[in-house]
């Protein structure tokens, strides 16, 4: 069993090297503006599906950046994805991320109205100054809930980021997405997570990063 | 495209009825003891790869259980996989969980000793009041750095839940694990993560948790 000599800081750089050549022996060519994104996420995973079922709507990482430019805030619905997210970078760019799902008020209105957690969150989060990212890693429901709240012309999203995993209508809440004008990045089909909304939200956010660190060079 | 009606209270019970009839489709039989993690870990990855990749050392299971039951720390790798885990629960067993990737003095000692962050706070761990249970998600070098403090005799874990994921050294630190004599949940290959980590550690609460229920009624 032979260990592979890398440097700590150098791990994430072989990773993606990795990723890289596995990619190209597995025949798949990744689109240029989001190859950053799609790779990050199997970094994260150790999962090529991904490969296959992220799914971009047009211009969705254009919007993305414009808004995380425009100090957007990130809302998520679990505190894992929350936690996941580079806050440092984030506030570099003047955004924040929020997650309101431990609030006392939104457990109240999930109460009232028979929603999840999850789902209440949502409504709360609508009412923030935009733009607003939504990265949702686990709950259909806060997918279910930004759809009516979208419809009603109670909210417009930046961008949705929409992988929650699972059994119960996650396949069924992430196409309803898909059939917003809503910018979105979406994992199609059962898998995603928290982990991969949070890898989502850095792959945009360090890749603003780093066009920054070379506009100041 | 039609969604299941099911209460927010039941979806992940009715998640757990599909998981299992999946698996029974696909041939897999759980052993009783350990279906429940296993099941939990397909619940938050929607992998079912992790039924033949998931590797528990003989009696990992009870002496788990014991350590929670005598109040155990769980020492986490990452803020992600500490946000995870059920606290609540974890507290109504007198037990806690710790992270110190953040922690000063550890990014000190890495910078000292040319470790990761990861590894550097496995150290500190080490200092804690057993029983110990350490879940690591991300880090390979955490698990390195673990395997060493072992051998060095500066630790003696309950249980180690080794899920790093990845693409460097992951494999490797996950097997170097396997040929302690410390209790392990791993598992094998590159996939792993933050979530997993979390989801054993609460597939773990919960049965507890839920023996207790039995045990006053």
């Amino acid at each position: 069993m032979e260990f592979e000599h890398v440097k700590p800081m150098d791990i994430e750089k072989r990773s993606m090297e990795i990723i890289g050549q596995e990619l190209a022996e597995k025949g798949i060519t990744l689109p240029a503006d989001k190859a950053h994104i799609i790779k990050r996420v199997i970094h994260t995973t150790a999962d090529f599906e991904y490969a296959d079922t992220l799914t971009f709507s047009e211009h969705a990482v254009e919007k993305a950046k414009e808004a995380l430019r425009a100090g957007a805030t990130i809302v998520t619905d679990t505190k894992m994805a929350w936690s996941g997210i580079n806050k440092r970078t984030l506030e570099n760019l003047h955004g924040k991320a929020c997650n309101f799902i431990s609030d006392e008020d939104v457990a109240e209105a999930a109460r009232q109205h028979g929603f999840t957690r999850s789902a209440a969150s949502m409504d709360k989060a609508a009412s923030l100054p935009g733009p607003l990212i939504f990265a949702i890693g686990n709950a259909p429901t806060a997918l279910i809930r930004l759809y009516e709240l979208i419809e009603e012309g109670k909210l417009a999203p930046a961008l949705i980021i929409g992988v929650p995993v699972g059994f119960v209508n996650v396949v069924q809440a992430k196409e309803l997405i898909m059939e917003t004008d809503v910018p979105y990045i979406i994992a199609r089909g059962r898998k995603g997570g928290s982990n991969v909304a949070a890898a989502i939200c850095n792959a945009l956010l360090y890749d603003l990063d780093s066009s920054r660190g070379m506009k100041k060079s």
